[in-house]
C-alpha cells in the first residue's frame, strides 16, 4: 500500500471537493447512483467472485447473505446514495456569530473534515454508503474494506469514481485501499498528515486494535452492551414487551440489549411475564441467584463476565436489583455507554436515571433498538459513536463537519 | 504513579461532580478563589523553592519570570476562577430536540466530557485556570504540570482541593500527578478507560509525542506557523500595521505570524514600508529572491525550511507571490491550520481565501493575534486546537463538553 501516494491524491482531492457547491456534488451522487445501477452486472460479477471464495473458505451461511449482491440490493445502494443527495448540505452553515467590542465580525462556519478513513468488515454496500455520506459533507474517504469483499467493494469503488469524475469532480474524491493485509489497516493507522480522522466499523477486535495504535484521530463506534432496567413503578407487560423487542428483533446489532435488570419489588411479578415472552424465541437466560430462586433452574447462573459480554445472540442476563441507584451502579460498572432504557411509570425515577447513567442514548419507555441514525432523523448514518469526543449517538453527515472561524475587520490589531 | 487508583478515584468523582448543579460548582469556585489568597504565603514558599531549583539548573530569566508568583499573580489567579464562576454553565442545554413520527421525543443534551487529563509545562498558573475550566464544565481533571513547577503545582492543587472538599464535592475532582517523570506523561497517554481527552499544551516536542503514543483521544493544541497575505489591492500602512503587531506584539506565542507572502504587482511599494516597521523591532527578515531584489542584501535568503519553521521569535520569513492562488498554495503546503489573514481591499479575494485556506482562523484585513478564547468572547480558554475533530481554533468551556441523547416514549419498540 502506498500511503503517501494516496494520502497526496487525497489532499489535491480535498482542496477541490472540500469548496465544491452542493449542486456539484449533488450531480455526482445522481451519477454514482445510475453508474451502480448500469453497471450491476459487472458488479454482481465481481461479487460472485467473493462468494465463491467464501464458500471455499467455509464461510458461514448468515455471512454469505450479508456478502451477496442482487440486483435489487444494488438498486437499495443507488437509492441509499439518492437520499443523501437530498440531505441537506451541511458545508458553509454559519454556526454561530458575533460582533466584538473592536468592530470585528466573527462567524463560526462549518467546513469539510477533510479526509475521512473508514475500516470496514464484511458487508459490500458500505463502500457506497460511506462514499455518499463522505462526498456530500464535501470529505475526500478512504476505504479500507475486508478481505471477504474485495472484489466487490474494488468493482463499486471503480464505478464510482468514474462517475464522480464524469462530473468533473476528482476521482481520488473516493479512494479505495486494494490491499487488505492486516499491514495495510496498520498503515493507515499512521497516515497523520494525511487523514483527519479514522472510523472503524466493525467488532470489537477491530475497534480495539484502531484505538491503541492510531496516530489519526479515531472515533470510536459501536460496541454495545445495552441495558434496560425494570423499576419497581413499571407497566410489567410494557417492559415485557421492550425487552423482547431490544433482545430479539435483531440480536447481532449493537443497539441490541445483552442485560436486564429488575427491581426486587416487581420481581416475582415481572419476570415469569418476561421469561414467558422471551421463550417464543428461545432466548437463554442467565441469571443472578434471586432471579433462578423466582425463575427456577431452567435459568443457568449469571457469572460476573455474562454482565460485562455483548452475546450478539439470543441469550440476556438478568439480575435482580435492590433499588434504581443499584441499577445505575451496575450501568456504570458494566456499560460500554451505548444505549440503556429505564421502564418506569415515576417520574423521578426516569430524571434520576436519564442525568446519572452516561451512555450515548438514554431512553424511558421504549427499545434501544432506536439508536440508529435514520430513527433519529439523521438522515443515514456512518456510524454509532460511543466516545465522548466529536460525535456520541448515531452520527449523520453533520458528524462528518468540522468548523472554522472566519474574522473580518478593518485594520484591527491586538 | 499509580494510574488505576487515580483513575478509579477519578471516576468515582465524575458521577458526583457531573450531575452537580450550577450552584454547587459556583460554591466551590467561590471556595477556590478564596483559598488561593488565603493561602499566598504557603504558595510563594513553595514557589520559591521551585524558582531556587530552576536557578540552581541555569534557568533563563525570561523563564524564571514565567515561573515565577507573587501576591498579585496568586490574585489574578483567583480572579480568573471567579470569572470562571461567571459564565454560563452548559451542562444541561438543550442542544436540539425532535419529535419522531412514532411520538417517542429525543432530546440531545449538553454534559460534560468526564474525566480530563491535560499535561502542561512551565506555568503555575495553568493549574488553576484549568481546575476551573474543568470543574464549571463538570469534568473531572487529572493535571500534569512540568517538573520546573513542582512545587508550586502542588501548593496550589492541595489548596484547591481542601476547598472543594470544605463545599460538599470531593476532593479528588481536582487531582494532580506528583511524579513528573517522562514515565508518567506516558502513563497518563494510556489511562484510556479512565480519560475521555488528553490535551497536551506546550511545545511542539510535548504535542507531537501525545498524538504519537496517546490511546485517549487527544485535543492537539497550539502550534501556529500562521502567514499574512498582502494581496495586491491592499492598504500598504494598515497590512504593515498588521504585519508589525502579528509579528512583534508577543513573537512567543502561537498566534503570531512566521511568514509574509506578498502579491508580485504591489510588493514594490509595500515591502520597503513593511521592512521600516518591523525595523522597530530589529525583526530579521528571511526573504525569497524576488524579496531580496527588492529590499537589498540585509535581507538574509529565505530556505525551504524557514517556511516550515515556528520562529516564536524575532525573525519574520518573507516570499513575493505571482497571485492570490500561489498565496493559498503556500498556506496549504505550509501552515499548522492555526491562523491566516488576507489584507486586501478585494471583496472577491477575501472570500476566496476565507473558502480556499483550511485552517482554525481565517482574518480579512485585522491581526492573527486574536485568536485566543478572551479575544473571542468565549471567556477564559484551555487551548487551541489546530485538529478538525471535536474543537477548532479556542477553547472555552463548551468545548470541554460532550452530548447526550435522552429519549422518551411510552412502549415504542422497532
Amino acid at each position: 500500500m502506498d500511503t503517501v501516494k494516496m494520502g497526496l491524491a487525497a489532499k489535491a482531492a480535498e482542496r477541490i471537493l472540500g469548496v465544491a457547491g452542493t449542486g456539484v456534488k449533488n450531480r455526482a451522487l445522481e451519477a454514482m447512483a445510475e453508474a451502480l445501477t448500469a453497471n450491476a452486472a459487472a458488479i454482481i460479477a465481481a461479487n460472485d467472485r467473493d462468494i465463491a471464495a467464501g464458500r471455499e473458505n467455509g464461510m458461514k451461511d448468515s455471512l454469505i447473505d450479508r456478502l451477496r449482491l442482487t440486483p435489487e440490493r444494488i438498486a437499495g445502494m443507488a437509492e441509499g446514495i439518492r437520499q443523501v443527495a437530498a440531505l441537506s448540505d451541511p458545508i458553509g452553515e454559519i454556526i454561530e456569530g458575533s460582533v466584538r467590542p473592536n468592530g470585528m465580525k466573527i462567524q463560526r462556519v462549518r467546513v469539510p473534515l477533510g479526509v475521512v478513513g473508514i475500516i470496514f468488515e464484511a458487508r459490500p454496500n458500505v463502500t457506497s454508503d460511506a462514499a455518499a455520506l463522505c462526498l456530500k459533507s464535501g470529505n475526500v474517504c478512504i476505504l479500507r474494506g475486508g478481505k471477504e469483499a474485495i472484489h466487490s467493494n474494488m468493482a463499486i469503488a471503480d464505478v464510482l469514481r468514474r462517475a464522480v469524475e464524469s462530473t468533473g469532480l476528482p476521482a481520488d474524491c473516493i479512494q479505495l485501499v486494494s490491499d487488505t493485509s492486516r499491514e495495510s489497516a496498520n498503515e493507515m493507522m499512521r497516515m497523520s498528515g494525511y487523514l483527519d480522522v479514522l472510523i472503524p466499523r466493525g467488532g470489537a477486535g477491530l475497534i480495539r486494535a484502531v484505538v491503541e495504535n492510531s496516530t489519526v484521530p479515531v472515533i470510536e463506534t459501536g460496541v454495545g452492551n445495552c441495558h434496560v432496567y425494570v423499576d419497581k413503578t413499571a407497566d410489567i407487560p410494557m417492559a415485557a414487551n421492550i425487552i423482547f423487542n431490544a433482545k430479539t428483533s435483531r440480536p447481532s446489532v449493537c443497539n441490541a440489549i445483552e442485560t436486564i435488570l429488575v427491581h426486587k419489588d416487581i420481581a416475582d411479578q415481572a419476570l415469569p411475564v418476561i421469561k414467558e415472552r422471551l421463550a417464543e424465541k428461545n432466548v437463554e437466560i442467565r441469571g443472578c441467584e434471586r432471579t433462578r430462586a423466582i425463575l427456577g433452574d431452567c435459568v443457568i447462573p449469571a457469572t460476573e463476565e455474562d454482565y460485562a459480554t455483548e452475546f450478539l445472540d439470543y441469550i440476556l442476563a438478568c439480575r435482580v436489583v435492590d433499588s434504581l441507584d443499584d441499577a445505575i451502579d451496575h450501568i456504570a460498572k458494566y456499560s460500554t455507554g451505548h444505549s440503556e432504557c429505564i421502564v418506569t411509570s415515576d417520574c423521578f425515577s426516569a430524571e434520576k436515571f436519564t442525568s446519572a447513567v452516561d451512555s450515548a442514548a438514554v431512553y424511558v419507555n421504549c427499545s434501544t433498538r432506536f439508536t440508529d441514525g435514520g430513527e433519529f432523523g439523521l438522515g443515514a448514518e456512518i456510524g454509532i459513536s460511543t466516545q465522548k469526543l466529536h460525535a456520541r449517538g448515531p452520527m449523520g453527515i453533520r458528524q462528518l463537519t468540522s468548523s472554522k472561524f472566519i474574522i473580518q475587520g478593518d485594520g484591527q490589531i491586538r
